[in-house]
């Protein structure tokens, strides 16, 4: 048994971290200061408090966090256009940085000597919560009592409840799915989803409407970037979070977002997983468009071949490391340009991009004309490029290398 | 001026390739043989064979290449999740190499020391074609008429054709875009598009309705994949080409696969296009959710890694290159598993995932699962993992080094 | 405690394995089969027979892996010029993915449920081992007595012995260094290497002279390559295991193959080490150098660019992979045509290349020639290239973007 | 024929060089400037001045680049560990961006619209001349008299001399190979080296002795490091030509750094060249060395993962790119911590590391040691590490998959 004094908790104010707090207190015999955060879950946070009070919390920390978590995490990792496994966009991964750094600074202001999380022993997010506690205070110490306790079945935590005057709410119409949700994204995990043949079901989705249900007329939108980033919607100048909440709003309106996959998780195994990312699926979408004016080629490809890379880094919770820390500097220098305007339509489900423009713009029209560019390049040119091209496929086919 | 005795010219029938193959005539008093290829571009290709006759060629070749098209080159881009600069399904990349390819087999047999084409000296498909041909037969002569002769605008060629007495037909409603088609798009270039801030006309595309005018109800489809390949749709067994027919008809009549990008040319130059790929979206998503579930996952993130670099071999005109091949053998390789059943969603230009199953399926629900997992993974396991991964960060931060 | 019935043993006839063995036997109160292998580390196998019928073993395996461990796993490593960090020739990594192997084999022969091993709980070995068995029995126990017990001192080793009646040989000038050795090299750490800053002792080293013992005149060697791998020396056609005994010998001789470097191990922390590797040090070199004249380039970029993620691989303890068999399917078929003579000086420590020739080489010296080349290359093609290639450069710098 | 009205001209005061400055004059009725570099090749580059004036030159530019060469090229690339094809130190590609820079900062002084160079259409560095003129300043012409006059035979060049009252020098024991020579290295092709079995004559090199001729007492050298770069050698501050030269001598008169290769040029061909790097060579090895205790492991293994693509971007002229200036500032971020000492040992050849120590040194002895190390290293960590790493191998063995 770890000797505790003091103990930071990521607290949601529901069943299973409230258990956690007062598991702890029995088990360490110490203090526990409790967490929680507004990241644009779309629930009050408030409510926590009085819950952690009624568990006899002394120290309770509750933080709007959802500007630093757009501004500073999903803004930058959008920048790389960031995918994992060409389908999900880290909406669970990219916030759990965010919370472990907010656990050890918690920490390192009250004196704690540990952080608690409730994510089970299964998943990616106690490696991401951990990894990032470790990387940014070395001697902290983690616990994750889905790993320690023998509180392994519902039945085995309504029991501790009962025992230890926790109140239990009644959950009617309680959703059968795992979920999280941040400003990001919403997700969905377990029950029926356990079986990858089984189509959701309509009424889990809850931040989108189906496709079927969207307007039947488009709705067009203009994004304005600035050094890789949406700074305004049609004109309008907003912070990086009310970019992101209008975006789902708008987004969620016309059905846009989601995504069923099954993903490979880092601790090993394949599982399921439902998205809502409708801000998040324009904004990818939009990014690329607003890159393909003003990067550079061989720039946009090296981004390209690196982004696996990136994302799986964020994906296995090493967003606090020095390998994240430096990709991230050059996918940062490299939007120095990246700025202007791109035309978005989107109806049903679909986000197509219809316009992009920018003052640094690298589309040459004069060069790019089907018509008379007047000498701007020289087609004759194009016959010498393919000739060196080609000497070492010549070579070899002299050679009887063959190729069919 | 090359010496030149017999050229085998890709021909399509239409003006620009029959001015060709009367200047190459001209140009090098030599003998023409015309090579026309159905590719699924959705024209008939016989009547290519009276223009060349009335052009007075002699040796006139017109295939259907349309399964050895989808066999030999789509189906094996796919396996590989290809996409060029995260949007383009590289219709008209693919083409080309086989097209090299006839030219080059054509000129065998016909003892031809030439061939010619009527790309232009600013595109990529000039690159392509050329490549192919020197890689194929290092010692073929080539001509690209667009790169060498001064009938640079369409006055020039209405001149030449009648000076020369070459038919000009009346083209009522010809397209203001330079158009290309196979059986996996048709691309349109040109024209407004030379805009990007242009939004193209409802009127331009050609396979596809919109998406606002799509059924209002959704279309399900079961895929059935061996060895990384499409070999059924519900049930019904299918040739190569069948299958991208049957995805391109149902994809297009529900407003599938519509593009509109800025890419970058090998030849340095941005150019705008705009696509219809109704079969290749679809399967594109398809592929990722078979392989979702059968792949490991190293070999999942291995291939992603090398996709991008892939792709551009491909966009770039290496088809016919030792690394492509290389890189082809280790696609193909790593689908020897990627058997199973993927069930999709189609609704008015979306495509979802909704099911997907294999006997050869990675997915352990014994392990995944929220329920209790009867000792099929030992939660206790993760804490050593993390432990581990996390040594070198928590090293580096107790030697003072800040990742804030 | 595990349940276990008969466990197999990675056993080298020293002291601390046969601690092992008497420590399984009692703790697991099951039987011990030991395995014993020559992999050309240098020392007779045969005594370890004796040593575990001393200790009651009943079943004894003793094999001379030496011809499978080169052909089988250190050529095809040097297929891919694989050196892991830029240093490291994984010369203790490529041993054990065939040690792995042959337990579990020895594990299905003998009907045991569980392998053992003697390698520490801090090492890649340990890693390495197990990775191994997991993969090719999926359902095998492994025992790591280091990571359990509580024998942490010598002493308390010792005391075993004595409890144990395990007979414990006096051994007088027993290296302070912990050493592993195969054919392929011998390694050393601990003692006076904890501390990177000072120098090896000269009688640390077993291989090789010191190249200031080295003789005076050079060595000269011939090489005969055929699909990548050596088949014979000077004119004398050799085994894969021949070869590198040849080379090891010749090679040590001349005070080739020591290096001295700080690794990073799989585990998290970093470690000093000091390797003799003198035939893989030739080899490094030949094989770069008959691949210079008989790979295309395009391919042998792909390679260099793949090979540290696969010394990665095997460093990490990931033979027994399916990514790494893709990766070699790859590296393999890249070698069909990488035959033919490269011609090596050695001397005093260093291998230079002074010749390489194949029938298949794609050097063209009438290309290549400072002299006249009667229009193997028409020089006027460069300018075309390089005015393509600059295109994309030229647009951004008229779009005045900064390089300097 | 191109306008030109003035023309800057890398001039080496050899005959080539004069012969164009006179061809330049001729055939374009133009004014010439020539720029002659001291780039440490081992000449004095005063006397080019009287010859340029023989010629009637009337702006000559004479530069001491040696400072700027090593501090602004040659330490950066090095920051890499950059080697193209595994032997190529890159000596003349990471030279030719400084002199295209300051041709073209020249042609902005003298309002010249025109740059010429000596080299031929075959080589490497026709492409990074002109291509580094074209992205710093596109509007630029660029002249390469070899792709385009006749004057393609000695004799030719000699009649040309005799026409145009060119003084000829006549060259006894001039070297029938071709050379380059700079602070980073000198190298040789053509002659006998055309024939890749051919080794070279002992008095083809020029810089450093044979390793036989060596000393037969080794040199120790202690190179401190900052940021990556050298600052000091034993003790002694030195400015970055200092360090080269200093290392350069010290290396030559070990017999270090000499290296015999056939490498792929950009244009298309393989080439054999012969190179002597004998600072490059230590500082390649003692780079790594001090990276190897002060980067952390992924860093160090990102950095290895792109050096190929890099040193490639060197090799083929994109120094001037954005593409490797986004690589270089990745490259020169993870060089923050890379500081202390190396300590190296010189002998016949060869370079040994036998020291470093940094005071960002992230080796840590108190984990790493064999002895007991007080729990700073659990090993129970290392079975889950391996069981979790191990779950997908697993999974995928049960299914069945086999991977011998």
């Amino acid at each position: 048994m770890k000797d505790i004094n003091k103990v930071v908790l990521a607290y949601s104010g529901g069943l299973d971290t409230s258990v956690i707090a007062k598991w702890l207190e029995d088990t360490y015999q110490c203090d526990v200061v409790t967490f929680t955060a507004d990241l644009g879950q779309g629930e009050e946070v408030e409510p926590a408090r009085a819950k952690a009070e009624a568990l006899g919390i002394k120290e309770i920390y509750i933080d709007d966090l959802r500007e630093e978590f757009v501004r500073d995490f999903v803004f930058p990792m959008f920048r790389a256009n960031t995918v994992y496994e060409g389908e999900y966009l880290l909406g669970t991964s990219i916030a759990r940085p965010l919370i472990a750094k907010r656990l050890v600074e918690i920490a390192n202001e009250t004196g704690a000597d540990a952080i608690s999380h409730g994510a089970t022993g299964k998943g990616n997010d106690q490696v991401r919560f951990e990894l990032g506690a470790y990387a940014l205070k070395p001697g902290i110490q983690v616990i994750a009592p889905w790993r320690d306790w023998d509180l392994s079945s519902r039945e085995s935590l309504l029991d501790y409840c009962h025992k230890h005057d926790i109140p239990v709410e009644t959950q009617k119409g309680k959703s059968p799915y795992s979920m999280d949700a941040n400003l990001l994204h919403i997700s969905y995990e377990g029950g029926l989803l356990e079986d990858p043949w089984a189509e959701p079901e309509d009424d889990m989705w809850r931040w989108s409407v189906a496709p079927e249900q969207a307007p039947d007329t488009p709705t067009y939108l203009e994004l304005d970037y600035q050094l890789g980033d949406i700074v305004a919607i049609d004109g309008q100048a907003m912070t990086p979070a009310e970019v992101l909440t209008f975006l789902n709003k708008v987004g969620g309106a016309n059905g846009i977002g989601r995504t069923d996959i099954v993903e490979n998780r880092y601790v090993g195994m394949k599982s399921r997983g439902c998205y809502e990312t409708p801000g998040g699926t324009i904004m990818l979408r939009a990014h690329r468009a607003i890159e393909s004016i003003t990067l550079d080629r061989e720039v946009a490809h090296l981004k390209d071949e690196l982004m696996p890379r990136y994302a799986k880094l964020i994906y296995n919770g090493y967003w606090w490391s020095p390998e994240r820390k430096l990709m991230q500097d050059m996918i940062d220098a490299s939007q120095v340009n990246v700025n202007g305007k791109v035309r978005l339509k989107l109806y049903k489900g679909g986000v197509t991009v219809v316009g992009r423009q920018s003052v640094e713009s690298l589309f040459d029209q004069t060069i790019a004309t089907f018509e008379d560019d007047a000498g701007a390049y020289d087609q004759a040119d194009a016959a010498g490029f393919i000739k060196l091209n080609a000497l070492r496929l010549r070579i070899a086919a002299n050679k009887g290398r063959a190729l069919l």
